[in-house]
């Protein structure tokens, strides 16, 4: 007899859906027209000054560079820690509560998967990262949905009161992109203490995903969540290069959290992929410290990307980066597109909008199978 | 309430320890005297010419080479399913049966986990690679060891009684390292065809870490499992550069199976690590193409390594490279160590022997904790 699928384990792989993302066009036909929503930044700006040449003197030195701890080099974890801990806003302790990872994708998944045992609930914000729903699905988590209203005309509010059900419901864990990805919403320091004051009664912990927390506009205020007082004990923040510093290419992030997160994270690590690329991890020593006006070019670079469509003011509160897909359609489309669609087939490239309301888009939305939800 | 460790899913991750590996130093005092015999070629040779070169030119394409399908550029998988093909002994499809993934490690961690539910058995050679019972232990697998006689004088062979009862009590998947890692031990395509035919008959699966498959000293045959009929849609095999080709520090590697299978293990892929580093990918374009006579000068290097303590006659069979632990010590200390053991604290480093079997060491054999078996 040969293998066959249906003979071995794969009820939770099934689960996944691969087709609509950045370079699976050859999995499908139905995929090659499609614009997709569910990634941003493909279209890279060049990485910060000095991330290739940190990697090509790492590769250079060969074998010492070559290993490192499962949690990553400490020559690179001591220098980054303090600048971590600047750009959070809360000490960070490089030998106990620094984990480098092969990307924030990696963070979230190892993260998750140290909290959420099968059964367990999670509140997670809708809309919101599509992999931190397919994470906890694959781990067989329940998933309870809190709703993050971003199309009012006040500033968007998560539902507290919604989030306080979850909690009491038991959800275990919250899960947050702050900014949110997609809309772009940055979470206000008023909202993220009720969060975290919500989640303690109920003795959850928060994961919460700032992978676009360097993609702020000018003049809006973008607190993290492990400056409010209490927070880094109940807490994992997920930060990396990856987007408004494109250098998704390499793959490396980090993940801040209590000791006792960041050993388990460690220890599984070690058995899904060992540690991050060694020579790549060199690529955070120029992380952080890019030129002055840098990062403020950078951030306006973005906004100014021709590849990214016009605001709709229907959209409120998208004060961080994400890749608003919000942006790219409008109330009624948005509405329609939700939590769940994966692409929009259209007759005219949205990316090719000659600007305003794109009302004259034929689409159709195609929305995830199987998404449990 | 904060967060603490007792109130989350963790068991599985209680399991696993990671205080003796390459660069785990600092995670003990303990570890610090201790001589390490659970990764091979930490001490890394220059990588094949064109390597880094390879990977530079991805970085200077930027955006074209930073994203990549899950499963890996389609530009690097076409040209080395050929020669992954010559490699291993049977033809691969490049869009069906081949998936580049972050580290051979990964490769194994996707393929068990797309493998093995919880309560499933798994029949793992002992000795072996450490890290397959970790994932299967993770994974909540049931080990059926099933034992390879390193230390007859005759050729070492795979106890096939034994695995013929693993498999008639019901091991779904049958795990082995070709070369052995640790002994070196390489299989006859007599022992090959034998272990396929009890797997076949039993409905069984074969995982073939194949890391190891390029460092085989001159005069030896190794065939591949998938060259024997039947084997391809019955085996993954996993290989990658990291071993003899030092290239470690980049974390890439190649899984070769049946396309549900890959198919799966892109899907699990996706929500871990999205993709191996796409850049890195680049450095597989000069993988198995390396100038004539570089493969024979390399292997010779690796067995001349000062840096490797010489064999005890005491160990048959070791025909590959796998990283020795057997040639590091005596018989009696071989059989000390066995599978279960994680170093040797040593009055005198081991590297620093003066060769000859190393009676006068005096040593404390340091054994896994909690390891299950």
């Amino acid at each position: 007899m040969s293998g066959d699928a249906s003979a071995f384990a794969g009820g939770r792989l099934d689960l996944l859906d691969v087709q609509y993302a950045p370079g699976q066009q050859s999995h499908g036909e139905a995929a090659a027209d499609l614009v997709d929503f569910s990634h941003g930044d493909v279209d890279a700006f060049p990485p910060y000054p000095g991330a290739f040449e940190a990697v090509a003197r790492a590769f250079a030195q060969g074998t010492a560079m070559a290993y490192s701890e499962y949690r990553g080099h400490r020559s690179v974890r001591e220098p980054l820690a303090g600048r971590l801990a600047a750009l959070t806003g809360a000490p960070v302790d490089p030998d106990r509560e620094l984990i480098i990872t092969p990307g924030t994708e990696t963070g979230l998944f190892l993260a998750l998967s140290c909290l959420v045992a099968p059964g367990d609930r999670v509140a997670i914000v809708e809309p919101d990262y599509f992999a931190n729903r397919k994470i906890v699905q694959y781990l067989r988590g329940e998933i309870l949905p809190v709703r993050l209203d971003y199309l009012r005309d006040d500033p968007a509010e998560l539902d507290l009161e919604q989030l306080r059900e979850a909690v009491r419901r038991g959800a275990r864990v919250v899960c947050l992109s702050n900014p949110n990805n997609p809309t772009g919403v940055v979470y206000s320091n008023g909202q993220l203490r009720d969060i975290l004051s919500i989640a303690q009664e109920g003795g959850a912990f928060v994961v919460a995903d700032q992978l676009y927390s360097r993609l702020i506009y000018p003049g809006i205020a973008y607190p993290s969540l492990r400056s409010i007082d209490g927070a880094a004990d109940n807490c994992v923040t997920l930060v990396g290069p990856s987007k408004t510093e494109s250098l998704s290419g390499f793959r490396v992030g980090a993940a801040l959290g209590p000791a006792w997160l960041i050993d388990r994270m460690e220890k599984l690590l070690s058995i899904v992929s060992l540690r991050t690329a060694a020579y790549n991890q060199a690529a955070l020593h120029a992380w952080l410290i890019e030129p002055a006006e840098w990062l403020e070019e950078r951030v306006d670079a973005h906004r100014r990307d021709p590849g990214r469509p016009p605001r709709t003011p229907a959209v409120s509160g998208g004060d961080g980066g994400a890749h608003d897909v919000a942006d790219a359609a409008s109330e009624t489309i948005v509405r329609r597109l939700g939590d769940q669609a994966l692409g929009v087939r259209t007759a005219v490239g949205v990316h090719s909008l000659p600007g305003g309301a794109p009302a004259e888009v034929e689409l159709t939305v195609v929305t995830r199978t199987g998404s449990g939800h």
